[in-house]
């Protein structure tokens, strides 16, 4: 069923007394990488909430979200033959409140820790992770799913939404899926429909440096600056590389050396698109 | 039943689905006035939580964190009294981890607004609300309460916490409770112990510019700094008034004339001792 508001959200979850709730909070523009998250969350739970909201909170004032994909009809339709219970796309209004002003003069925040968000995305997306943070958080107390779903790919979200759980004792467990690629290796992404034929081309130096510094690693080099210098073999005018970083895949701190507890995280941009991507290791 | 881990709480909450759950988040010290919240929650709950915790990131470096009376026994007795059915009383590392450095580097801040904080006792006591706003909601995570009960003694706490409750859609209903008040007029504070008893009849200072303000507004004077300057002929050497405002109770905004729905505020040291008192002028 799809619903627009909090209140009807409440009401249906207080039916479910009982029952393990599972939520997969999502911006809509369904792929294959979030139907793999419902069908984790399908398998988990009794019943499956899916949250579809472009949440202006989390994005900067020179990003993507007035046209930030908005597909509601379609991603009903897919969430509908998973067996999802509930798809809750409340509006901006329905999540903030009318004439709220959107900012921290005005609105509660949840703020992760510095040494997390000033990294990575974070770095360049100011504000991003407390957006993304109060946002989860609203939707965790909206839905009190027993369990929350998110993906892999937006790796350092993973780690920070992990780190609010624990810090502010949040009674939701999370559960972080794999990131689904296309055969190409290219990660899927609702930013993916941003690019041109030849730009999907061009998008996949992200995996193939990643998959080239784990070959690497494997292989026995554990230095850092000497595993991301491989990258550069792979880089042309058409890459603008934002950062390559290799870390803690639990904390996000660097290392020494690269271990089975490394992770690599690239970001660039092509076709003035932004991607990410990353890549485990070990294992 | 006295319980010191979270893990207790949880399990004690998870016996008690079903039944309407009151929380009463205090520092201990407990005085009339915090059993004036504990009758309430007993009177409109099945059960009641009396969380019993100093938190230390809710202090300045140069407050009275060490110093903060602690009398758990005494507040363990009071509470069995009225019938209180679990006081928790977490150690800092019980609440915070061992090992976790208290910042907002390496921690998950709540962090209320700027508007609502930078007043008040929020413009000398740096980061006192994000670790109010922080760790109540903590306690509500941990306690899962439908009920929460406040005092207006603070003022601006319970207009943040209100706030908070509505901006983050925390699932609890947020209960506020008038100060209690010696005869004299002193509002009951755990900081009156730190007075002497020449403080205490000093401490007095702050009721009485307060009344004086309310029964000048009923006598039709609705103009903020004539109401305000009303205090001066109470103050001496001994008072060392830190603010006077008078506001919106719920917005705490600043008004053109005092109204029904004005508070007025003070905070002013006494033996170096801060206190703090406020009243409503309607009603």
């Amino acid at each position: 069923m799809l619903l627009h508001t909090i209140k009807e959200v409440r009401e249906k979850r207080q039916e479910w007394k009982g029952l393990k709730v599972g939520l997969v909070p999502t911006m809509g523009a369904l792929h294959a990488g979030h139907l793999s998250l419902i069908k984790k969350a399908k398998e988990t739970c009794d019943k499956v909430i899916v949250s579809v909201f472009v949440n202006p909170i989390q994005f900067g004032p020179a990003e993507d979200f007035d046209k930030y994909p908005r597909t509601l009809e379609k991603d009903y339709e897919l969430c509908t033959k998973e067996g999802v219970d509930i798809v809750f796309a409340p509006s901006p209004n329905e999540m903030y409140g009318a004439g709220q002003k959107l900012s921290n003069d005005t609105l509660t925040y949840v703020c992760p820790p510095f040494f997390y968000v000033n990294k990575l995305c974070g770095k360049t997306r100011t504000g991003h992770f407390d957006g993304v943070c109060t946002v989860v958080l609203k939707l965790f107390n909206i839905a009190q799913p027993d369990f929350a779903f998110f993906g892999q790919k937006d790796a350092q979200q993973a780690v920070i939404i992990k780190k609010m759980v624990k810090d502010l004792n949040v009674p939701v467990e999370v559960i972080q899926c794999p990131i689904v690629r296309e055969e190409s290796g290219l990660a899927l992404s609702s930013r993916n429909k941003y690019l041109t034929e030849e730009g999907r081309k061009e998008a996949l130096v992200l995996s193939k440096i990643l998959n080239n510094i784990k070959s690497c690693y494997k292989k026995g080099i554990t230095d850092i600056d000497a595993l991301k210098e491989t990258a550069y073999g792979f880089l042309n005018e058409k890459h603008d590389l934002e950062y390559l970083e290799i870390l803690n895949k639990n904390t996000l701190e660097e290392q020494e050396k690269a271990d089975d507890d490394s992770i690599a995280l690239i970001a660039c941009r092509v076709e003035n698109v932004r991607l990410i991507d990353n890549m485990y290791l070990g294992g």
